[in-house]
């Protein structure tokens, strides 16, 4: 028992729901390190970033407990996922906090959107180390057995160094065979941005609806210290995020406008 | 004709929806500077933070023209609405976005959880000088009039001096008489939480459900240089926002790390 409470306790989320493959790879990167709790939203909340739910209730339920690893679903976002999991479910503050594994990328700007990484922020903000990981693979059955030994490097890291209060980090992992993984790579999040078109249709009664679609384009020119470069390079990339939004280089241009009423 | 073509195009867009009083005055405040398109939410969207709908398709419809100014809703969230505008909408890009002005702060932390900001920051994303206003009155009666004139100068400014790419304005108001607002602050975002506490009730049937309330928790020492204080000392806070989350700062303490396997 004294055993079981110097265990790190993990809490394990994501936004592709508590039925994802992803959130399994996780669970096996996360278990030889403490005890493991999964919180994850029911269903999949792909972009819903740091939404939170508030016209509606939410609720939660177990769903199972195998291995010592008990799973909870919410019927929430990921954000909610991690505020009913701190406030209602862990019986003590987490050591550390991952989402993902993510099917698909959260490089560049996709952070954004991202549910899964919203979630570490949000355990960022609670002052817990807190890591998403991603991987380039959007579909279902992404193989997520190349970058278990990879996930296992970061979160021994983390658990050994610590991360200060107000940063997380945002992992990204090549989709490629395992022994084709060059190593890690620590960058900064490229510039780019979704370019969206919309995908027009008419209803069975003439009304006009549209489907978001869009395709990530790289605007940086040649920069080898960015996340996408890494990726695109075969290796993992490791982003430090900042919880502070403020732009600090620019306080001081803008104390010179004129404000005069 | 041609007048018309040199005057800015000012997007207006907001969290809490298309008939939010907020919105109105915020028209009011951009109307003398250009030529104005509102898409905005049909319903309020707070708390949605910068969330995409993926799921469903999205509509939207023209609500009204009057006085030059075209009226848009949107049925998704304000992000949709943004690239709804930018896509499917407007004309041609717009000189200028603004979002607002919300009903409740958006200092501190609450700009990560913020329709209004998140808007803003696709807009940034695109490319366009963005501004978010919120005033610190979450009734939907609140009264915007005395900081119409307040809101006027940010304006004036940002139309004149730019944005340079990456960078948009999280700008709050305290709730106070015209008179007693002190003038404008230029500032960092607060450190903060939202402190989680959720209200357990028993459905008919006796399931449990949760509904989300907080309240904010300033974690500052007294720092004078941040929105909150500038908020509670009778200032309107500007804090300049990056759309870059990476901590440049803890870069090199992450590449000293053991990333051998």
């Amino acid at each position: 028992m004294e055993e079981e409470m110097n265990k790190p306790l993990i809490l394990v989320t994501n936004d592709d729901g508590v039925n994802a493959k992803g959130i399994a790879a996780l669970v096996e990167i996360v278990k030889p390190f403490g005890e493991i709790v999964v919180v994850a939203p029911l269903h999949g909340n792909s972009g819903m970033s740091h939404a939170i739910t508030v016209k509606v209730p939410i609720r939660y339920k177990k769903i199972k407990e195998v291995d010592n690893v008990t799973v909870y679903g919410c019927s929430g976002t990921p954000v909610d996922s991690v505020k009913l999991a701190m406030s209602e479910i862990l019986k003590r503050k987490p050591d550390l906090i991952v989402s993902g594994i993510n099917h698909g990328s959260n490089a560049s700007v996709s952070i954004i959107y991202s549910g899964t990484m919203a979630a570490v922020i949000e355990g960022c903000i609670y002052g817990i180390p807190s890591v998403g990981f991603s991987l380039l693979d959007y579909s279902n059955d992404a193989e997520f057995s190349p970058i278990i030994d990879h996930g296992k490097k970061i979160v021994e890291n983390v658990l050994k160094n610590g991360l200060s209060y107000g940063t997380c980090l945002n992992v990204n992992f090549p989709a490629i065979p395992k022994h084709e993984i060059k190593g890690f790579k620590v960058c900064r999040q490229a510039k780019g941005m979704w370019k969206e078109e919309f995908d027009k249709r008419l209803d069975p009664r003439n009304g006009e609806y549209f489907w978001l679609v869009g395709y990530f384009e790289n605007t940086e020119n040649g920069a080898t210290d960015t996340d996408e470069w890494a990726l695109s390079n075969n290796y993992v990339s490791i982003v430090p995020v900042e919880i502070d939004f403020t732009d600090y280089n620019k306080i001081d241009e803008l104390k010179k406008w004129n404000y005069e009423i």
